[in-house]
């Protein structure tokens, strides 16, 4: 299965260059040769090596390391990336993970620079990190809904590039994902959440709004893509029509990054032996 | 199923009045009468409910409800708070979990009042929160070690009262427990980490000095428990030697919580059909 499940890495990696997010079947299971049943066992099966996996990088801040992970998750509404973080990212210890939701800014963030609440949300070391949205909603809605100059938002996709080569040098490793569905696939998803009582308060009437300018949001996600797809911090465009696909990508990219890591256990910093006497000799206790 | 499980509820309670923590048996699992394999098989059984109620919680913060819940886990170094974290908070989603790891205080929180790093720690209305230690390391640690004056110790029973009586009238649902193990059992722990060099990161010698004052800190537990042990925010004692037994205890005490607070999906506050025919009178989109 491992092998398997690895070719995923690959195939959802977005190449250099121009994007084209049209040519991606988002109903795809690129890289993955089984059904749904194969994939949510393939996912079931990465949960031991996941958690081993996470142990090892909380424990190496313990030591003074600064590595940690940063997930940046972003998507048209009902792309889900809630769902991504029930099933995959809970997968994992909680306690080694932090959410970051990312909802407009308040006046106050506003006020400050947009990367300024980002800086404030980032993981500390040792952690998983994710970003529900992020610092691409201020090139993405900011671009589409005219929320800053043309000039200001140019600006942004450099920034954007030297702040995550910045992260990169301290320690981070990012991944960045875009799940990509259909219009046709959102469209259900919406009438899935009006048709169910117990998912109405999901569902926002400025949902339907921002559904209208679909093709503004799909063109300002490629110019995004494209500028912002670095070494350091790559995009993934993950077909996301197939729910259980879309956790297990994400859940294949986490667990390469982790493993690209080589995490070890940190050393005794005190004398093993000379604690291990200590404990067997000491007077009672009770 | 269910029925055996929910007479752990009533088993934990601490009862009101003097306090005698050597009278329990660590090693017990009061209120349930199945072994280890079913009590993890118990444990599990609870996720689908767990999770439908968290959501129902998370959902009815989007109507302005105030409700969130408050899991307070105290006890003795390798007592199983972490494994608490995992094994029982690991059954729901991340998302609308809140951990807060309580460790010595910085300078700056010790010039504040001790409640003033514990108000920045509160989860957010819909959240679980879970302290991992909390504000009793005021009234436990610091009794021990004199690292306050016995009339401020004494003052802080309570304003801990206080304090949790507001959050209760704020909507806090505050479950407090304290992961009880024998000191037997701490020196089987302390030996494993020891013996193994995956678990020597979580072994530090300051823990030997601590230990070594066990029966101060079991008399700091007695008083503490006893001086807030209120109707609005009682104290469970989770006998810990068996880690399925605590696991599965504090999954119940959590369900039951959430049980009690008779969630209701929110209704919609848009006209439902009026939506149902836009989406399916939009214009083409794609």
């Amino acid at each position: 299965m491992a092998m398997t499940t690895s070719a995923i890495h690959d195939a959802v990696r977005l190449p250099p260059g121009p994007v084209d997010l049209a040519s991606v079947d988002t109903d795809a299971a690129p890289g993955f040769d089984g059904k749904k049943a194969d994939g949510k066992a393939a996912l079931a099966a990465m949960a031991d090596e996941l958690s081993d996996l996470q142990e090892r990088l909380w424990a190496e801040r313990t030591v003074g390391s600064e590595r940690r992970v940063l997930l940046v998750l972003q998507g048209m509404d009902t792309s889900g990336k809630g769902g991504v973080l029930r099933h995959t990212i809970g997968l994992v210890d909680p306690q080694g993970v932090r959410i970051t939701s990312f909802k407009a800014p308040t006046d106050e963030e506003r006020a400050q620079d947009f990367l300024w609440r980002i800086e404030k949300g980032l993981p500390p070391a040792g952690y998983i990190g994710v970003f529900d949205r992020s610092h691409y909603e201020d090139v993405l809605i900011a671009r589409v809904r005219a929320f800053a100059e043309p000039e200001e938002i140019e600006r942004r996709y450099a920034a954007i590039n030297d702040f995550e080569a910045r992260l990169s040098n301290e320690g981070f490793s990012i991944i960045k994902c875009m799940l990509h569905i259909s219009a046709d696939e959102q469209k259900a998803r919406l009438a899935e959440r009006l048709a169910n009582p117990e998912k109405h308060w999901k569902y926002n009437p400025g949902d339907l709004d921002e559904r209208a300018r679909w093709s503004a949001y799909r063109q300002a996600y490629e110019v995004a893509l494209e500028r912002t797809n670095t070494d350091v911090a790559p995009w993934h465009v993950i077909p996301s029509d197939k729910k259980w696909f879309r956790n297990l990508a994400v859940g294949q990219l986490l667990l390469e990054t982790l493993r690209g890591l080589d995490l070890q256990w940190p050393e005794a910093d005190f004398e093993v032996e000379a604690e291990t006497e200590r404990l067997a000799q000491e007077a009672p206790v009770q």
